[in-house]
């Protein structure tokens, strides 16, 4: 574990400040635009909103993904119909239908629903809070965990956990951001993260628009690059934590954490607090979505496997806490053995 | 380790033997028929080939696959130059060039060079004897390897082995077939095997033609079947076995291996013996092929990663001989420590 605590200096890069920042949502002159991610990596547009049932679709059609950026978009949405004078509560109940499973998604409405004066400069003034206090925690996630990563470090991460899914800057993407602007991070390997390949399509786009270097590599390759001594610190994201530290994230999570155990590798986890589940006592209580067969059978819309082909297709996994090594939130880094409150 | 050395009696499994073996070259009335393998699985066609110039071309496109199936596709492609009464020299030297690197199709070319008698009906004779003697070899590799999994076994495998590389039956997956013939076999999940997806494509097309009950699944999956339990059994084919064990195969091989080292599951090799390699001494003196970007920022001819995504894609990993339970061969069982001569 000695690379784990070899914590250092920090150094320039250069044109850091004169990069603008990656951002999936931008709320400009009365509308809300946000960043089509359906199209993306190879297409970049972005879409304008100027009503809340604009917004209630691009969050059903996925132009906008990742639970805290929904949520960031649902407030606009509100704001926006504020700013029309549209019926509230149907607005409200418009947003709320948009996406059925996603958490922030109604806690964003909540908390607008919430406000006493409902005046369209107080809706926009909250969801702009919203907006900013997603991104502050993120630069806290990114700023308590870059301080875990060594120097001249080689970062693996997987799935997208960056600007593209939150307010800003990201959760684990965060870390490797800050990590990376404070000159600690030589190289990044993105695991392509089969098989929906967010981290093919997002994470190496953002990789690209922030210049850090990477190489994406198919998950399966990840093991390789350990043995070889290419890695030095792992760093991935979390659906759900629960109070032993067993933590559900993308499928692929707990393949890295084994091996990274195996080659002495430091594993974290990074995520908002939101995504604590103390009530939850271990892994074992965290039900696994399975997702469509298409999703591993077609590319695109073209067919690769056989007819009938039978898939199992599990969108997540659990990682035991006994193989994490931090869990860093906004609220600091927490280290084993956990016992989350 | 207990689950290995609970070896069982043999059941019968219905309709075994109306079931005709997949074969993916067959030799009838002087013409060469190959499967297709490029338009597999979603497409069946057999190509017909009737002289050494069409072969050539045949395994060059890649109509036909896997090193021992491209070598007795070479030796029938001599045997129509003889026929066809060709020059013998031109003949082997189109057929040389048609891959550069597969070594079985060298062997085959200069087993039939080395007969005195190059008559049409010797030359036909010998092809023959070298399509059967693969088949023969899988078939002992499938017997030998069936003693090693356990009774009800659900096993793990990725890539193809099958009989779509070789003359029939396979290595690894033929010791899937073997054993699933004798009813030890209670389920199989295959690895995608990214990039090429060779799992997803062809040894689901192979596990589906034998009606051997099976999941596709995800490279990044496999790890969360072996904590859930439900993996008795992995087993992998080999390009490259050195002295020490050391096992070069197909990227994803070395992953599975350490996987199952954590989660106490035998991990078995299957190979013929023209794989050992004791010239070497360990798997650090093997060459890592590494293929184009194309491979994994492509799917079909779409682009879905961003422009100019940088890719690490290595075709092979080494897995060391430590991680190994055991290496079948034609010739039997070798188990650690390995010290091949």
């Amino acid at each position: 574990m000695e690379k784990f605590l070899k914590q250092g200096k920090r150094k320039a890069v250069g044109n850091l400040h004169s990069m603008p920042a990656l951002r999936c949502i931008k709320f400009e002159d009365n509308t809300l635009h946000l960043l089509d991610q359906r199209i993306l990596p190879t297409h970049t547009a972005w879409i304008a909103h100027s009503d809340h049932i604009q917004v209630a679709e691009s969050i059903r059609n996925m132009t906008v993904r990742g639970a805290p950026a929904i949520g960031v978009a649902a407030a606009y949405g509100m704001a926006l119909a504020a700013l029309n004078q549209a019926d509230w509560s149907q607005a409200k109940q418009t947003l709320a239908e948009s996406r059925p499973t996603a958490v922030n998604l109604f806690w964003a409405l909540d908390r607008l629903d919430a406000l006493t004066d409902k005046s369209p400069e107080s809706v926009l003034a909250e969801a702009q809070a919203i907006e900013a206090e997603d991104l502050s925690m993120n630069h806290k996630i990114g700023e308590s965990g870059a301080t875990l990563v060594p120097e001249e470090a080689t970062v693996l991460t997987i799935c997208n956990t960056g600007s593209l899914a939150t307010a800003g800057h990201g959760t684990a993407l965060g870390i490797i951001r800050t990590a990376h602007q404070q000159g600690k991070v030589k190289h990044v390997y993105s695991c392509e993260t089969r098989p929906r390949q967010q981290g093919l399509r997002l994470t190496a786009f953002e990789l690209l628009h922030d210049k850090i270097p990477f190489h994406s590599i198919a998950d399966s390759a990840a093991a390789s690059l350990m043995r070889a001594g290419k890695i030095d610190f792992v760093v991935a994201g979390a659906d759900r934590i629960t109070a032993n530290g067993d933590t559900a994230n993308k499928i692929g999570t707990y393949m890295l954490a084994v091996l990274a155990h195996h080659h002495n590798i430091p594993f974290v986890i990074a995520a908002p607090s939101s995504t604590l589940d103390p009530n939850l006592p271990t892994g074992d209580h965290i039900p696994i979505e399975e997702r469509d067969s298409t999703e591993l059978t077609h590319a695109e819309s073209i067919q690769i496997a056989p007819d009938n082909c039978p898939v199992y297709n599990p969108a997540f996994d659990v990682t035991p806490g006994t193989l994490i090594t931090a869990i860093v939130t906004e609220q600091g880094i927490l280290t084993p053995p956990f016992n989350i409150k």
